[in-house]
């Protein structure tokens, strides 16, 4: 294979599964009015695209209280991590880890070897104010995932505030990864959308991929008050690069406000369900707030599991990760109770 | 609008249309099984897309008779025009202008100022064997169009062939646009697929999106027997670029054989016509090989014809063209025949 070595999750193509734990999608799957909104567009694609995504982009404005003007659309948040390096290469990149593997890739491939700031295990992965003493006025770019994948735990609203700060007082760009936001529990989410000013040097990247089980359609944004910046990152990319399909799918999602509350209410649950059957288990889980679990110290889980037809995700080839830290998706009660009979067998059977 | 400023055909959003010429689409619009594809894939967007893109390369790769390995998708023909700037950064590029203006954005977001090389108005804007002349061991990548947009003008099978030859001596790199071969007249089609060898610097694109109706779900791909190359350009994208979506289209799409003949069909009568029609009502029309034809001294055309709910593509923002150059897409008889009426009154009426 000459392609890009596949690092991810959610690859269902390369393996026998029936339990798919390793993407971290909303389990309640695609809202029906999303569907619908695709079938509607297979009569319209034989035209282009409207490359300025104005609809979206509005829809988006009123929902954020911010212009259209600072809103970028992409196909998914990942093409948006490109369009960011690409555009900004900016000379040196600070990076937390263990984080999304295509910060780094992205980087690279813009010609930027970042720095990478390494998360401890003994705090549980948590950013911790140590961060600002790390950031200096050679700090051309931070990249923050809150809350971070894969170990779920998010930027204390406090300290982000004063990331922010510490970056406005150094002119190092901040990229403040969101995609996770709208699963996240109530009392740990905090967007930085309404702190910014206008000319920050802030990009947030949020997804409809994982809220709106929209991963097959490739729908993302990316919010920046900072003039040059999305232009810039419009200029780095075709100008079709968002489908008529996904523009459909993303304006009938935004119809759906229900579906990531009902979607944080069961992960409240069933969060609480999986830590104290897994900890029963003698399972180490790393306390996260989103939609998604890191598992610690159960090397040969992942192997196990899959004969069993059951992906998780092994995040061994994660920065700062080893073997036998597994993250798992939260899904459904049933399939969380399968996954945890499984786990009992694999470890204790 | 702080977005890119968009220069292309197609634009049906920002103007009241009813009639659109401007996009070089098949008129006969998407096949019915295409469009059952997508609403079926409507079921499977919960997931990530195959980032390696297997069914589909597979089947390329039977239709090419080249390895899957020489085959890279992407989320249109136009971004795998970035990723291939992007992964291969020449120093210096080689451009006949005029040509499709992605090119040269592309090379500009990753750093190359193109070198241009005019094509004549009174060579009818073929490309001559004079170009040989111009490729030189410090040319480092060759961009081409054949048949070439927006002039309709093929790179001659002779001509061609000396070009490849050309750059395998002087070390150059060959970009070949080859995405309206599908569609152009049997005698004048001739891709460069069958002639390359192994380790070739060359890049040949092609696309669903004109052949099949395709342009609002975006599909293209790229065949190089260049080993590293589709693997650096693989590198410079994200692993999602190609939706579920489009890569269940485009399988539908290969099943379509025939929906590329009919329309080939079409355009040589459609051609004569037009040609016939509107020579006879003063206007000049450039021969053309592919579904398009170039119309040249009309200045005011495109918005006399706009005001009737026509959209053509004036190509005064094209190198080397002026306006009152206008391109008109082949379509029906019945709307070819509304156009050259609109025409008729436009310009005598």
């Amino acid at each position: 294979m000459i392609l890009k070595n596949y690092v991810h999750g959610g690859d269902v193509y390369k393996n026998r599964v029936t339990l798919d734990f390793s993407a971290n999608v909303n389990p309640f799957g695609t809202p029906e009015p999303v569907k619908a909104a695709i079938r509607a567009a297979a009569e319209a694609v034989s035209r282009y695209p409207d490359p300025y995504c104005l609809q979206l982009r509005e829809r988006l404005s009123a929902l954020y209280g911010v212009s259209p003007d600072a809103i970028l659309c992409g196909n998914g948040a990942a093409e948006l991590i490109f369009s960011f390096a690409s555009a900004l290469r900016p000379k040196t990149a600070l990076l937390p880890v263990p984080s999304f593997a295509e910060y780094e890739t992205a980087l690279c491939a813009a010609g930027v070897a970042p720095t990478f700031y390494p998360l401890l295990r003994e705090n549980g992965f948590a950013l911790t104010e140590d961060v600002l003493g790390a950031i200096t006025a050679d700090t051309g770019v931070l990249l923050l995932c809150s809350p971070n994948n894969p170990t779920g735990r998010s930027v204390e609203k406090g300290l982000l505030l004063r990331i922010l700060d510490r970056c406005r007082e150094t002119g190092t760009w901040l990229f403040l990864d969101e995609c996770f936001q709208d699963l996240t529990d109530g009392d740990k989410a905090f967007s930085l959308i309404g702190a910014l000013r206008e000319e920050d040097r802030v990009l947030i990247l949020r997804a409809f991929t994982k809220t709106y089980g929209m991963a097959g359609v490739r729908l993302g944004y990316a919010i920046s008050k900072h003039g040059g910046l999305l232009s810039a990152m419009s200029e780095a990319t075709q100008p079709w690069n968002v489908s008529t399909v996904a523009q459909q799918a993303g304006l009938a999602a935004l119809e759906c406000r229900d579906w990531a509350r009902q979607a944080r209410a069961l992960f409240k649950t069933e969060k609480a369900y999986l830590t104290r059957a897994l900890t029963a288990l003698g399972v180490s889980v790393l306390p996260g707030d989103a939609n998604y679990l890191l598992l610690s110290g159960v090397p040969g889980l992942y192997e196990r599991l899959l004969e069993k037809g059951i992906l998780v995700r092994d995040c061994g080839n994660y920065r700062g990760l080893e073997r036998g830290d597994v993250r798992i998706a939260v899904r459904t009660h049933e399939e969380n109770a399968a996954l945890v009979a499984a786990i009992a067998e694999a470890l204790h059977g």
